[in-house]
This record gives structure tokens, C-alpha cells and sequence, in this order.
């Protein structure tokens, strides 16, 4: 019997909190097995590309050195696609026969990699130069258009019956995905004070939650749930998904940079409107006013430390961990209604306290 | 009965040449007519957008000014759409069940305009600002990758029994379509000497022919064409494609820039490769050793016509029409393959002939 409900992951999600040793386990498990039977997939799907869309593909997927030699590879930790053959086994259905999905929904998620890289102009992605950097900007542009009409391939000759209707929700939620990214973009123009917790909440949802949500729909669709089912399912990727974006921007504040792949603090000096630096600034505090200071005037060099504590006095990191924690009571409330039998609900749950635990 | 055969396509190709009235008057009666049939399901496709993807999408397809007031709109001539629906038709079928599928490959087309538009640059599109030189790069991108989503939710919630295979082949399409433009783009940073007719016409065929060719082929899927029959339609729809490539390289040079909304020689100002440029290249003449002179180096004013005069005198003008007229041969030779009775053959071959004579 698991024993996790949402008062315990509110309690393991503070900064002193640590996994269970068992959950995380049970966790990486669950991914591992997962890579093992998506990758040959993905990998089939992406060599049937061609020359330079493959080449930058592979390389994307880091199954490539920029000089086009093999590498060991570090293609993400394939959260989306086991969010995928979990719901689907919650649901009682095969893991086996929603493989494809699983790849359709990691090729969108690498889709939206390659072009948000483009439009953020970030020049690293697990750990290395992001594709742009290396093939140019059209490069990366056209390799991830080419991913995207990849995994809707890849669902268009699936012979299982779910396949359209997971066509249908994958294609809606890209477009859920690009008014997210279109909103941050867009939101970075404009200055601290215009943007509200409920537009970045909203962005957040769009941009992070909906693809999550969507991977666990789709593992219900093929296992055949009913429609409230499905949405109940997406519900709870969507609330998972929130509280992973809270806790990924607490990273990007305090996290270990050799831990994220990306510098720590870079966040706050390109001055983004992360979720903890956007409730610090609605805070109503002396530090909120410190904090509006500094983000009112490009960063420089020494601020660092500085602009962290204001974030931090001004409540923007407890806001994210509590918010973080109500967003997976939520989670839990809805995958309960998706999934009653706690023991067949298990591998969703160990998924989202992952997910939600990368900061420890 | 129809009358013109290759040899009367080849004949009226020239820069003499005009069309039949007969035969131009048809083609526009079909691209109006698939205009009014296709325009209903493309505005509810763009309305299901939200916020600023609707904007944008609006403003791409001319429904919109930039400040968001309604225009009269100038969304294209729908040739592709029309090739879907003249394909039905042909092969015995009912327009109306493919409606969804013409105007999922209209919004694959204008995806791919926002992407190519973004990263060529082109600052105007149908006598308009682009839409990345008004919304911003991102806002192109973005576009575009929704649009790219929309076309296959069109077809995954479209209930006729082709609908898959037409995605599949649409999304297969798309990649080929991908590795055109970066072929493209490629090019364009490769001096003249290093590219060879071969590779541009296979550039050529993917850009422009793919498109063409799925257009027709989603039109016979429609219509339960056999296997052999579609592929027949696919080459039909390639064959003119690259002939209408052909004849547009030729307008880009020689064309009447209030008819075509670019400015007259902006492709060999921007030093393009276009197709009669490789070609004069390629001779061997005195003429070819000029234009390569001109290429060598960045564009200065008052060069437009000697560079001109020495891609016509090296035989670029001439090899590109008496090209675009064997490919429209070929083309013939598919149609008759696809659509032995030339009755019923009548709307798809106007359509052809009507591409290939725009420089008219």
C-alpha cells in the first residue's frame, strides 16, 4: 500500500524534504524501462529522416557529436513517454501498443526544444552547444518542424483504433503549447510590473502542463478510458506539470548547475519572469521593491547574489514550494478520480513525485 | 474534347505564348469555386485558434490587418486545395468529402511560408509585410508550428476512411518539404561553382513538386484510388510542380513585379540560385563567365540589367522554359496513367496548365 497522499509530498517537496529512497527507486524504474522500450522507436523514427534533418535530429537527440561521430547519448530522462505507458497500465491496457504514442509525444516535446532554443536564443542544452548554435538557426527550425510532422506520422499509421483520436489531442495540444511559448516570448518585452500570477500561472500551464497532461491522455485513450477518464487523466499531468515548471524555476534560482546542465542565477540575469521572481514581485514587500529595482535595469556583473535573496525575502521561493505542493494535491485528487485502485496508480504517482523532487 | 497534349503545353510555355481564354477561363472557375468551398472549413480551422496565434494566422492569410481590423483578404490562389479537390473529382469522387483534407494541405502550405519567410528574410509577402516582419520572429515561428498542427487535427477528427493515410502521407510530405528548404538555405552559402543543376532540381522538387504531388494524391486517397493511381497523381502533381518552379524562377527575373508583389531581379540581387541561374552558370559560354563575375561578389547598384542580360544570353531563360515545358510533358504522361478518360481528366490538367502560364 502507498502511503504518499498530498500532505506527504507537501511535506517532502521543501527544501529539506528527501525522496523516499523506495519512491525514487521505484521512479527510475519506471524511466529506465521506459527508454528501453521507446528508444528503438524513437531512434526507427528519426533515422527514417534524411541527410541534414537527420543529422541535426541525432545530434539533437545526442546520439550524435556536432561532427556527425556516434555519442553515448543523453536524450532526456523520458518522463513524458513513461507518463505515457503508465496511465496506459493504470488503465489496464498494454504497455507494448502504446509505444508509439510514447515516441509521438517525446518527438513533440524535442520539437518544441528545438524551437524554443531558437526564440530564447539559449546557446546550451543538456550540457551541450543547443542545436541552433551548431547548424544555424534554419537548422533548427526545419529538423524541428520535420519531428513534429514526424510524430503525427507516427500516430497516422498506427493501426490501433485510439491512434486518430490521440492525433487529434497531441495536434491540439501543440497548439495549446505554442500560445504558451508565444505568451512567455511575448512576456519578457513587457516589464515586471504589467505581468500578473495569473498570466504566468496560465503560461505555465500551457507551456509545461499541457504536454504532460496530454502524454497521460493519451496512455488512457489507448487503454480505452471513458472520456472523463481521459480528462481526469489529463487533469493530473496538467497539475503534475505545474508543480514540476515551480519546482523548475526554483532550480534555476538555487538549484546545483552541475546537476541542471544550466547556469544557476541565468534565469534572473537575463531578468526572466520566472514564477517565484513574479509572486516575489507581487509580494507587497520591501524586497518586492528591491527586486523591481534591479530587474528594471539590465543585470550586472556582482548583482547575483543580491537579486537571489531579494527573490527570497520577498517570499517568491516559499510562494513556488507551497504552490508547487497545492498544484500535486490537485495532481493526486484528480488521479484518484482517474485511477481509484491506489496499487494500479502507483507508477503515475511515483512519476509525478519525481518529477516534482528534482531539486533534492 | 480536350486538345492540348504536351506539345501544345510546350508551345504555349514561350514567352509568345498565350493562354487558351478557354482553358484559363476554367482553371479560374475551379480556383473560385474551391475557394468558396474551402474558405468555410479554413476560417472555423484559424477561429479555433486563440489569442495571438489567431492574430497572426488572420493576418497571414490577409483576413487582417496588423492593428487587428478586418481586410478583404488576398489568401493565395488555393491551387493546392483546388489540386485536392480536381483529384477527387477525377477519379470518380465527391468533392465535398475532401474538403478537410484541401484545406489541411492549404494550411501545411502556409505553415511552411511562415518558416521560409522567417528564415530567408523575405520582408514581403503578397504585396504585405510578412507576417515575422510585423508579429517578430517568434510569433512566425509559432504560427506556423500551429498551423502545422491544425492541418493534421483536420485530418485526425476527419471520420473518411482515407483520413490516416492521408495524414501519414501529408506528414511524410512535410519532411520532404523540410529538407528542400534547408537544402535551399544550404545552397545559398555555397559560392555558384559548387552547385550543380541536379541538386537544385532535386531542391526544386522537394520545395515546390512534393507539396503539388500530396495535393493530388490526398485528392485520389479520397476518392479510393488504387495504390498505383496515387502514385501516378503524386508524379502528375510533382512533374508540374517543378514546371511551375521553373516558370516561377523565370517570372522572379523576367516577371512584372505589379503582377507578382516581389520586386522585379530581387533574387538575383540577393545573388539566388535560382534555377535559370545554375543553368547559365552551367553553359560554358562567355555569358556564364560574366553572371559568375556578378555572383562572385555582393550586389551593386545599377548591376540588376547587365546580370539580367547575361543569364539570358548564357541560356538560362531558354533552358528553364523548354525544362518547364518537358516537365509539364511528363506531367501529361502521369495524368494519363492516373486518369485514362481525358474528360475526366479536363479539371486537374486546366489547373497544370494554368500554373505553368502565370508569366503570361
Amino acid at each position: 500500500m502507498r502511503t504518499a497522499g498530498p500532505a506527504g509530498i507537501a511535506g517532502t517537496i521543501g527544501r529539506q524534504g528527501s525522496p523516499s529512497p523506495l519512491d525514487a527507486q521505484e521512479a527510475a524504474g519506471i524511466l529506465e524501462r521506459t527508454r528501453a522500450s521507446v528508444d528503438p522507436e524513437l531512434r526507427r523514427a528519426v533515422e527514417s529522416l534524411t541527410g541534414s534533418m537527420r543529422r541535426i535530429a541525432r545530434y539533437h537527440f545526442g546520439w550524435e557529436h556536432a561532427d556527425g561521430t556516434p555519442a553515448t547519448g543523453n536524450a532526456g530522462k523520458a518522463i513524458r513517454p513513461a507518463l505515457v505507458l503508465a496511465a496506459a497500465s493504470a488503465l489496464g491496457g498494454s504497455q507494448s501498443v502504446a509505444v508509439s504514442a510514447a515516441a509521438a509525444v517525446e518527438l513533440v516535446h524535442n520539437f518544441t526544444l528545438l524551437h524554443d532554443d531558437v526564440m530564447d536564443r539559449d546557446a546550451t542544452r543538456r550540457h551541450r552547444p543547443t542545436a541552433w548554435a551548431v547548424f544555424g538557426d534554419a537548422g533548427a527550425i526545419l529538423a524541428g518542424d520535420a519531428l513534429q510532422a514526424l510524430a503525427q506520422r507516427l500516430l497516422a499509421e498506427d493501426p490501433h483504433p485510439a491512434s486518430s483520436a490521440a492525433a487529434a489531442r497531441l495536434a491540439a495540444c501543440v497548439i495549446e503549447l505554442c500560445a504558451g511559448q508565444h505568451a512567455d516570448t511575448a512576456m519578457e518585452k513587457r516589464s515586471p510590473e504589467e505581468v500578473t500570477l495569473d498570466e504566468v500561472l496560465a503560461m505555465a500551464e500551457a507551456k509545461t502542463g499541457a504536454l504532460l497532461g496530454c502524454a497521460c491522455a493519451l496512455g488512457g485513450l489507448y487503454a480505452g478510458a471513458s472520456e472523463e477518464g481521459v480528462e481526469a487523466l489529463d487533469a493530473f499531468g496538467r497539475e503534475a506539470g505545474l508543480a514540476f515548471q515551480l519546482i523548475d524555476d526554483v532550480i534555476g534560482i538555487w538549484g546545483d548547475p552541475r546537476r541542471t546542465g544550466k547556469p544557476a542565477g541565468a534565469d534572473l540575469m537575463a531578468r526572466k519572469k520566472s514564477l517565484p521572481v513574479v509572486a516575489a514581485l507581487a509580494s507587497g514587500t520591501p524586497a518586492a521593491a528591491e527586486l523591481a529595482e534591479l530587474y528594471g535595469l539590465p543585470y550586472e556583473a556582482g548583482e547575483l547574489e543580491r537579486t537571489v535573496l531579494a527573490v527570497e525575502r520577498a517570499g517568491g521561493r516559499d510562494w513556488a514550494q507551497s504552490q508547487a505542493a497545492d498544484r500535486m494535491s490537485r495532481a493526486m485528487h484528480e488521479l484518484s478520480r482517474a485511477v481509484p485502485d491506489p496499487e494500479a496508480a502507483g507508477g503515475l504517482l511515483a512519476l509525478a513525485e519525481f518529477v516534482t523532487r528534482r531539486s533534492n
